[in-house]
């Protein structure tokens, strides 16, 4: 593998999350020590789009301690997008910006390409590395892992995930604690909604608030197990019977018996055609109050959970920031068309490692909680998941602070001049 | 003034807040403090419900290490109500459990009674000192502020708020740094719904989440100025045309223009009658969809804005113990029929005090945001709000954490015998 001398381009794509920022600190400072190989550090704002409109920032421009400060800062600094090059609905549309984006390449020596994302992005990335091959252009390109979802295939877990989960499961301890102590004779329940779409990994993970079985969440509602209406009231009214109160989580992406998802709002769809998802809590209060009769409170974190930065689990910065190191580290040697995943080594302690996975297995492939890591009845993962979970949250970070808030950076974003006419 | 001796009860009530139970542990360790006093020290249960009943628990068998805990467990450790002696409407009920209460007391010679809650928490405590004047029974009563809302009249502020406020504007930069990172040319809107009811207090304390012009929250409707809607629209078309997003705060009670709830649902009341407030971010994202076309999502942090331990304010925990300290030493000298108040002494450096205001001061008063403290379009709060709301967001709390989670503390409640016959 002869050496690649050239410039280094790197991107985020798709929902940001509370670590993603600290996959680009990985994929930067490990950049910086191959000076050799790669030249300029550029970051492509907005994902691909922006590429598209050659909107490239110089990232040595940037102070080291805003590099540094990715570390706890959420969100995506370069920006993200959830736009697609898509083949097979606009075929020539796509054959077009797949041209447009190796002028870009040409045009500023990219030579190594890192794109931080879910399945859509990893397949993104994936077209691109079969293009350059095509094309005889000298590319290595190497996906970074993201998604709070924790549905990528093949690693252990991604980078997002743990911090997700550590802050859905505080905050699910911390409304037990309300609920509960406002708890009557009349009972209540309060309805918790995640995200997590199909996957029911972010819902599962606030399992981790149980610490003896009388704990909430007292029931989780996967949407890999179809919604069972009467088993569930049965089952709140178990809970409230014993303890007068009951906290129920709830994926936004729950599914009927039919495989419906209950609260798809199918007028709107997003950029992949995927229809919003809404107001699963929702609905299940409907159900609730409407059979129960019992008080019924909902909470819709929405984004907040995938920003919660001041609730970021340590061990997943430090995945995530490695996943970003061993991407370079891989294209550096000559790797192209992988994306980095987590291999678990042990639990207890847990130890962990970084590998690397071809993109073409990746690609829109979406990974579920194993049906045998779920009870009987379908209503809360069971030690399998609890061991798989529990060391994903371990660690947190010391924010910087300013007035009792904390401190983000921001990149400053200096252009990188630009060489090609505007994008048609 | 004679010395009082004889035992001690304290009770929680009203929606719980992540400091009340601080302010629990400053009435338990003053109290222990006045043993020449204060003899037995009781907790009533689920506040004057759990009175009713007799329901008390031996604070003495309690462990110090969870007393101390108290000041960082969210919630109310001794339980709560919304239970109200309701002469007004329930003259002859009232009176019987009034006569029921004053049983309760003397069977367990209570002569220190510390009610902590918000205002109608506070009318309670004040009915209570005034029967036992005329009964005769020597009984200090002092009331304990305790409120998200900061809607009691006389103190500066209200324990519980400073907290909630902290963590609603942590949560308001995460989602704007999010928000803003997907933000493409299409614009976007995002709604985050807090609490707060007709009071404005903890919506505008999210205006803390601005470091400068542009950032987040970018508009927030506050329950006392009306809402309008063609302005509101305007408004956001601006910030989106200056920004590509847009971050709208909420208050649960805003209002229309008639002065009617917005997102009432009067088919649900609760205990005093007010009918349940829902939805007012769903209901604002559905007026900016339905004319300007835009993307929105909205977030209802719901219960976890006021548990929020983990995001506690250290000035909120302190200033909540204080009051808790305050009531305890006022009545020891003699004092009753007094609420605890915050007195602020001066800001830059801020500092502050207690002091007492009488109990008939403050029970049914709803003091809201002065509207010189807003905008002149009524959109943001002005520099005096934040001048008054700065201080008491300042320093955050180290949780004792196990296993990735926040360790809290629970009372093992060992009950006190029971005396009297069961309540009728």
């Amino acid at each position: 593998m002869p050496d690649l001398v050239g410039n280094m381009l790197v991107a985020q794509s798709g929902g940001p999350t509370a670590v993603i920022n600290a996959s680009i600190a990985g994929v930067i400072q490990e950049a910086g020590r191959h000076p050799e190989l790669i030249e300029e550090l550029y970051g492509g704002l907005n994902g691909i789009l922006g590429i598209l409109n050659e909107d490239l920032i110089d990232i040595q421009e940037e102070k080291s301690s805003v590099i540094e400060g990715l570390k706890h800062t959420p969100a995506a600094a370069l920006g993200t997008c959830r736009y697609k090059i898509d083949f097979k609905r606009k075929t020539e549309r796509a054959a077009q910006e797949m041209e447009r984006l190796f002028q870009v390449f040409q045009a500023h020596n990219i030579r190594y390409f890192f794109y931080a994302g879910g399945n859509d992005s990893q397949d993104t990335a994936h077209k691109i590395h079969e293009q350059a091959s095509k094309r005889g252009y000298p590319l290595r390109v190497i996906g970074v892992p993201k998604t709070i979802d924790n549905d990528l295939p093949h690693t252990d877990h991604c980078p997002g995930y743990g911090s997700v989960i550590k802050y859905n499961a505080t905050t699910v301890m911390e409304i037990a604690a309300d609920v509960r102590s406002m708890a009557t004779d009349d009972g209540s329940c309060c309805i918790v909604e995640v995200m997590g779409r199909g996957a029911g990994w972010i819902a599962a993970g606030t399992v981790l608030a149980k610490r003896s079985p009388n704990d909430a969440p007292h029931i989780i509602l996967l949407p890999e197990v179809p919604f069972a209406e009467e088993a569930f009231l049965k089952r709140v009214q178990e809970v409230i019977a014993l303890h007068k109160y009951c906290i129920v989580v709830v994926g936004e992406g729950l599914k009927n018996a039919g495989g419906e998802e209950m609260a798809a709002d199918k007028s709107r769809l997003d950029a992949f055609g995927h229809p919003v998802l809404s107001g699963a809590a929702e609905r299940v209060a409907e159900i609730v109050s409407g059979w129960l009769k019992t008080k019924t409170r909902t909470v819709k974190l929405g984004y907040a959970q995938r920003a919660a930065a001041h609730c970021a689990s340590e061990t997943d910065v430090e995945e995530a920031t490695a996943c970003g190191e061993a991407a370079v580290r891989a294209a550096v040697e000559g790797k192209s068309g992988f994306m980095v995943k987590i291999v678990r080594l042990q639990n207890n302690p847990y130890r962990w490692t970084t590998d690397l996975q071809p993109l073409q297995d990746i690609a829109n492939v979406e990974h579920l909680i194993p049906r045998d890591w779920i009870s009987e009845d379908g209503f809360m993962p069971n030690d399998k998941f609890i061991e798989y979970a529990r060391p994903l949250i371990e660690g947190g970070l010391q924010l910087p602070m300013d007035g009792g808030l904390p401190k983000f950076v921001a990149f400053q974003k200096t252009p990188v001049e630009k060489k090609l006419p505007p994008r048609q």
